[in-house]
């Protein structure tokens, strides 16, 4: 059976990886959701190994001793992380992954695991992300100004991605998205992994 | 404008590459076919620049010294080759161009057009190919284990190219390329030369 793919979602802040990462799950059911481990509390609804891995402040902290986590970072007091082994599990299964995450933690991501596929979705001009930050919410200017340096700071670390994707249209990035994951799959270098794999299976029987 | 892509469709003979060729213009009318040069003379309604641009032996020796071809080869007392200037052309108004062409012909076009996108059509398994090389013709068997060796060899030459892309069935195969031509257009490398040239126009502007 062929290894599943770690597709990594990125983008700077506002340029709607969360709406296009569960719109992309919706139209391929069979494309797994990489689950974060937590210290926060759990909110109600939230359930344990389906929005979360909620742990202990020690267990987070042996998890990353143990090297056990793909990236993490500590956000309001909580941390927050990639378990590195819910990521393998998947890809042994043969289903792809996708992991949506900013900049910084996609980058930490590809340190410890350069196979993944990483993507960098990308506003369709810096107006029209002013515009989507404007609209989230009720910030007052000095926030959106900062949200906009960050963001243009962020789009400069295109470079060490692999694909660009323009969030133009949500149906259109994600059928780039899409198209991405299928061309990943008939990289030649996959092929030659599978056929030798078939013939050491053939040679075998 | 972005520049287009040259598209290189290869694979052993009786992979079905003249059809999944077809089906690919037909799905995608943007996509512009590779018109090959030739010395043999034009056989009943075939068009000058259409089907083939028919050459006299004197203006195709022109070409071989000028180094106008992307790759040519002797078959049968005649000249045939890939005029670069057409496929240049075609890639500078932001079209793909696709070029289907055996497996050495492949190799020599990615000698001198290394950008280009190398996909190598493979068969289900080497008994459907040799199902597929019977059924075609009258040829007797040692003909059909010429070809068969032949393909086999070709096989190998795989690990030039960039993708291998199964043609279990043409559908679906069809759909494989058209993922893969989607996601190269979004490789990063094309975002970060656009996004310079816009920047240079906005300045000059």
């Amino acid at each position: 059976m062929s290894r599943g793919l770690l597709i990594v979602l990125s983008g700077p802040s506002g340029v709607g990886k969360g709406t296009v990462c569960s719109q992309l799950r919706q139209r391929q059911s069979d494309l797994v959701y990489s689950v974060s481990a937590t210290t926060r509390l759990p909110r109600h609804g939230e359930i344990d190994g389906i929005n979360y891995f909620f742990k202990t402040r020690e267990q987070f902290q042996d998890m990353i001793a143990r090297d056990a986590l793909l990236e993490h970072a500590e956000y309001v007091g909580n941390y927050y992380g990639t378990p590195r082994d819910f990521v393998e599990r998947t890809l042994e299964t043969g289903k792809d992954i996708i992991l949506e995450i900013e900049v910084q933690g996609a980058l930490k991501v590809k340190e410890k695991f350069a196979e993944g596929v990483f993507i960098f979705l990308v506003p369709p001009s810096l107006d029209e992300l002013k515009h989507r930050i404007t609209c989230r919410g009720t910030e007052n200017a000095d926030v959106i100004d900062h949200r906009m340096t960050v963001a243009v700071e962020e789009m400069s670390l295109i470079s060490y991605y692999d694909y660009a994707v323009v969030n133009d249209q949500i149906d259109a990035a994600c059928h780039r998205i899409q198209s991405i994951i299928t061309a990943e799959h008939c990289r030649k270098d996959r092929f030659i992994a599978e056929l030798a794999s078939m013939q050491e299976a053939s040679e075998k029987a």
